[in-house]
């Protein structure tokens, strides 16, 4: 039988989190003379960007979720292992992983911690009872349950003061995540669910975005920052800018000009931090947890210890420091493979140099904005397009690229969204 | 505004439960003269003969899972109200419905009781905590979680009996739904999982299926049944016959000669009975919880009330009871649902009258058995064919029928099975 610890002629690479950047390092080692352990607590990859579209009925959970183990399935030096990580040693070279059968300690020649983001309340910890996220696959279905359980219970319900706010939908943040969001629940209601509502109760629905600086998409140039406006105000989402939220409480949001919004569903879209680290590291880390990486991306004080991603704290030359941006954590994970291997052979390690494709944001149906290497500002149907491109072949895996550019088509043909399905999960053995 | 109250010209038809009773009674009703109501838990309508294949990865579970209220959006006459039923006033002709925002009373002129099943364990009710069902969306995805989770933990388990533990699967029940999970089952390991996980620790799967009668598929001619239990066995499943079980507990399945089979995944497909239905009709229920019904689909003593499918008892003319099967309930509802408009029109009530297209049942790729009209047998590839084509036009709209389609032709290609995610409902809104 074989077994990590007899087959162990190769350094072992450890690798915390299969999120873009665990899982951009995995693949840069796959067919290096290294072993790889990849844990995370899931056994797939989330393809976050689309997130918003499980929430909003548009796409099924599968679609955007790729089992890790089938990702590696022909790559015999990736090792996977379900579970959580709850210590690192950095001098002994072990981490710690708490799994269902019991706590297991795996030894490493180098670390990569990949550990990724949440929800950053800014130290408002209490918003997040009141609030839903878009950080992972349970927090997409449970907003999903949540939306059109509410609907359900609107049909029925005699105070239209009531029912409107159980179809009020605010969402907090005027990024890229914030505006999509905003604009797929604004069509969910508005293209769909409002010729199905028809025949009990005529509903009605509002979304808010709330933002707190006077412009949305904070690092566009500014005629894309209108451009972003327009488009989503043409929908029919409500954006309210310069008024920072003051409060929320299960029924309402409360604005910094005194404006109440009655609503049970508000999504935080404001910012994330990283995810802090076990270990020595969280002493390090700075006040949104994440971990200060040299050029190379090695952890300060230890040379077999990487960082890369949004738990990692760069800056870049003029010291502003990198965006936790999917783009950033991988082209940092493959860095850090790189540089991991040059150490082995001996090399001078390299240094990190972000390469910017650009940025892009889609607001609904046909809208969208994208600025493109930092020149090239695109608007509407072709950012849009483009939009969708970029996202398809990003996807990872063949059968769901094919399977959601089907629903895509469908979803655009017929204004349908498929997968409204209210899941219970209080079933006995879930 | 448009309520039901102020509208309510029309006779008003209650049917509880969107199964295949209560959804083929309200399409028969949705172009005539009456208001219907249709009372489910769910938002959705299932496909249960396709659950198994949810639970082993294939298929998504929106896609055979349907909103009710986009089956009938375009018919204004049917009206949804997502609840549970738990009162029922015969006399009083009004029901009572828990739902999320309160309770409500809802008056009928015609009542349909379209409860359907749940698993009978045959006064073993200890069985249930220690097995999985294979009757609701939520059962399927509760034992894909579980699976796939066991295989995670088996992989890096030392000690190989218990790992070997991990990887056995008990199926209880040589009915199509037990043969169909026992296939499934097998081929997911042996076609998928074994190459995905062949580089941790090679994992070896036992399927057993289980059944009390001397044969499987008890209502299916001899040759079918040898027929079945050839190709089942040629799969790789281990099929015990004549051996009841004797207790089950979390560790092991013990059977009535002693054989004890250790196992954490044992599967219930014995049998189902009726869901208890509120009000007086428990009393007058079966020992299957079954109410007994005239040959119009009537309950013995109240014309305005029928009852169709798993929840209704009716012997043929040969003094057998119909079988717990889809197309009864589908002709019971239909008929259901004429005699009500007959009584409107004053005409005279019609009895029920099967008609058996026959059965099927599929064990795996290229495997299945047929007895189309209880007259021509099919087996092999090309009942297989049969099976496939049947269900995939059974299933409920367009789009799940092309992504059906398009998931079973690339599993058959590649042996993939793409939805082997492991969901964690623990979400803290979910």
């Amino acid at each position: 039988m074989r077994t990590m610890e007899t087959q162990n002629r190769h350094p072992k690479v450890i690798i915390l989190g299969a999120g873009f950047g665990g899982l951009f390092a995995a693949r840069a080692l796959r067919h290096s003379p290294v072993e790889v352990l990849l844990i995370d607590r899931n056994n797939y990859h989330t393809f976050t960007p689309l997130l918003y579209q499980v929430a909003t009925s548009a796409l099924d959970p599968s679609q955007i979720a790729h089992p890790i183990r089938a990702i590696f399935s022909d790559d015999q030096n990736i090792h996977c292992l379900m579970g959580e990580v709850t210590g690192i040693d950095p001098g002994g070279q072990t981490v710690t992983v708490e799994m269902d059968g019991g706590r297991r300690k795996e030894a490493f020649d180098y670390l990569i911690l990949a550990t990724g983001s949440t929800p950053n309340y800014f130290s408002q910890e209490q918003y997040r009872e009141h609030t839903f996220d878009l950080r992972t696959l349970e927090d997409a279905i449970a907003l999903r349950n949540h939306i059109l359980g509410l609907f359900e219970k609107a049909a029925w319900m005699e105070d239209s003061e009531a029912r409107r706010a159980l179809t009020t939908h605010v969402v907090i943040g005027g990024g890229p995540t914030g505006l999509e969001t905003a604009g797929a629940l604004y069509e969910l209601y508005n293209h769909v669910l409002d010729r199905e509502f028809a025949g009990d109760r005529r509903l009605h629905t509002d979304v808010y975005l709330i933002e707190m600086l006077p412009h949305l998409l904070d690092p566009y140039p500014v005629r894309l920052q209108q451009a972003a406006r327009e488009q989503i105000e043409s929908l029919g989402v409500n954006v309210i800018l310069e008024n920072p939220v003051e409060e929320i409480t299960p029924e309402e949001v409360v604005l910094g000009d005194g404006t109440r919004i009655p609503s049970r569903t508000v999504i935080w879209a404001a910012g994330v931090k990283g995810i802090p680290t076990p270990g020595p590291f969280t002493q390090q880390a700075d006040h949104n947890h994440r971990i200060p990486i040299r050029r190379t991306t090695q952890v300060p004080e230890h040379d077999h210890i990487y960082a890369v991603g949004d738990v990692a704290h760069l800056t870049n030359p003029e010291g502003k420091p990198y965006p936790m941006m999917i783009p950033v954590a991988m082209q940092q994970a493959r860095l850090a493979a790189a540089n991991i291997l040059r150490d082995l052979r001996g090399q001078e390690l390299r240094e990190f140099e972000y390469f910017d494709k650009g940025i892009m944001a889609t607001i609904g149906r046909s809208r969208a904005v994208a600025w493109l290497y930092n020149r090239i500002p695109l608007r509407g149907y072709i950012a849009w397009l483009a939009w969708l491109g970029f996202h398809l072949i990003s996807l990872i895996g063949f059968r769901n690229k094919v399977v959601v550019l089907v629903n895509w088509i469908w979803n655009y043909l017929t204004y349908d969204r498929s997968v409204r399905i209210i899941l219970d999960h209080r079933s006995k053995k879930g």
